[in-house]
């Protein structure tokens, strides 16, 4: 007997279906992930040696399950960076923001709950939905990639979800969310159940603009959840958090799963919190590049959406997975992430970008030859 | 307004619970957590440096998805100690063998279906089965801690779980189940649904007794778990796998959070594998300090649960709380599981455990005084 998948007692949802993940292919230029192209400096890596050194001598014993020190690094970053004071009590880590959303879900939705998020966006909120037995509610958004706000305030209203996401900056539009429509949101979704509204700001360390955190006053119903992938070039380190009323941080604490955060993972995101202004600087330079992929994207006559992230989406293309690949031929791993004539670039070094911007005139020039 | 957690939309079944873990108090002795007494040995410390350093010069880029290299080496630990060949298609790895049980009931439990363990086990199980929404139903066990094979087949007859939970060497009880008792689960478990049957071996590297893992052949439903929390010394690090059927590794891809497991956490267990000699020498120590604790405990007049792992149950106790509080004023941290006049005790070092011995010898003789 060589049993498949469909051989065994698997939930009848996950029949036929596949692992998430982008193709990890081995090109040149991978510009399809979002990650932050400057490896960390050699500074931080020597002191994140040091500090694994530390924590290795004594990985006999479970790590400090409700990593203290780190959730205090982690508010004084958030304090100091977005414009609202947290502390110890407000902030929660996992092993990256999809774990974050795990146990959020665990916690407020589940069997018989519903999530709602405005399509596209992050394609993980509806997966790790599914994961967790959470019903999903895929939700309108514009023409241009904004939220439309009297269709989202009548889908909340009609579907009363139990959860509701915002992605801002989007991921994969790369448009920022203005505050007033996330308050909106959140008094339509509180006259409708009362439910959580998450604010998934990933990419926020990219935008023109500033952090919703400030919201967070007097809504104990909002979560601003964020990672350390993108803006602090770790996307290795698997370590996400959300900013909360300490009433969340606790319902979140009944359903992560004890010691989840190991000893290494604590001390490598502290060491890297300690280098936030360098890290920072990169985010200057990449939020440089981005306005550049931007402006030389429209110059071509490429339409492309307004960005607040570290990447760019741009169109349209007939046959957006054909011109994926001939991208691809070129030696530049871009996303195709399932919006129609639309593909997204992350936002790499100037010399990655260089060759994203030949591969795509190449194109341009192809297109415009046999249109 | 200033909510707690029942202000919150939580789910019903989360309110008024409090989160899992045995009490952290800083105190000289502690032997309640079934950690490995001994550090690291300075060599690996040095390697896990050497591997974390290389590692965090990429920490910009997110790490293998699907952990090759790591499963890999586990698959040759568990093919040399194990006494059954496990390649890289057999192996998956996740953050502590709790996400593995997680994920296992992400993909084969969850709403509507349940799970069944035999009482008292590792509590984890029912709290993770509560976590993924899948039902939980708790099996017996024999006066003696063992399991009682008729009355475990006529609960799985009855209840007809999706999953079956065989913990070997069992957690806190300490006694290993038999190869023959195992395949009669797994048996009725296949006339009954067919379902999964998940061998916790956490603390297999203890047994006296071998690994279940050549059980795995001709049995694509069986599971076997495992962790290095316990025998690497390394519970601080977090890592847990499973060998299995192939189908099984592509089924729980399905709900793994993609890139789970960090590119540190990768590269530290990678570095503890290279060390599997030296590591599994303390454990042939613990071996021995967990008979002499048996010994002795029984020559104070202890009734002793037989032990295959690194702690060892005793009693009884007319009150075990009063009992551990006792211990605990001595200056040892043993753990009170919630079973019935017994109390848990982990093999430390032979110092750390003669300050138990004596602790508990006072106690006998002030029982004695009194009584």
């Amino acid at each position: 007997m060589n049993p498949g998948i469909d051989d065994l007692p698997v939930r009848d949802e996950l029949r036929g279906k596949s692992p998430y993940g982008a193709p990890q292919l081995d090109v040149p230029v991978r510009l399809n992930t979002n990650e932050n192209p400057y490896p960390l400096p050699e500074p931080l890596v020597e002191r994140i040696t040091e500090r694994v050194r530390e924590a290795a001598r004594d990985l006999n014993r479970y790590p400090d399950r409700d990593a203290v020190e780190l959730r205090t690094a982690l508010a004084a970053y958030l304090t100091r960076t977005g414009g609202h004071r947290v502390g110890v009590e407000n902030v929660w880590a996992a092993n990256g923001s999809n774990e974050v959303i795990q146990q959020l879900l665990q916690a407020f939705g589940g069997p018989g709950r519903t999530a709602i998020g405005f399509e596209p966006s992050y394609s993980m909120h509806a997966l790790i939905a599914r994961g967790t037995g959470t019903g999903w509610i895929s939700g309108p958004r514009g023409e241009d990639f904004t939220i439309d706000l009297p269709a989202a305030e009548k889908a909340i209203a009609e579907h009363r979800p139990d959860v509701v996401f915002v992605t801002t900056p989007n991921n994969p539009t790369g448009n920022a969310v203005p505050a007033e429509t996330v308050i909106a949101l959140y008094d339509a979704a509180q006259a409708a159940k009362p439910s959580m509204v998450v604010v998934d700001e990933a990419y926020i360390e990219f935008s023109h603009g500033a952090s919703l955190l400030p919201l967070l006053e007097g809504r104990p119903h909002l979560v601003v959840s964020r990672t350390m992938s993108k803006a602090f070039g770790a996307a290795g380190l698997r370590l996400g958090y959300l900013a909360a009323h300490p009433a969340v941080v606790d319902a979140v604490q009944l359903v992560r799963l004890p010691y989840h955060l190991s000893a290494i993972t604590q001390v490598t995101a502290l060491a890297a919190l300690e280098h936030t202004d360098t890290l920072l600087k990169y985010v200057e330079q990449l939020k440089g590049e981005r306005d550049r992929l931007v402006t030389e994207l429209r110059a071509m006559g490429y339409e492309v959406t307004e960005s607040d992230a570290n990447f760019v989406q741009f169109g349209r293309f007939a046959d957006s997975h054909a011109a994926w690949r001939r991208i691809l031929d070129r030696g530049v791993l871009v996303r195709d992430n399932g919006v129609p004539g639309r593909l997204r670039v992350s936002a790499g070094t100037p010399a990655e970008n260089d060759a994203f911007l030949d591969a795509v005139r190449d194109l341009k020039n192809e297109q415009e030859q046999s249109g």
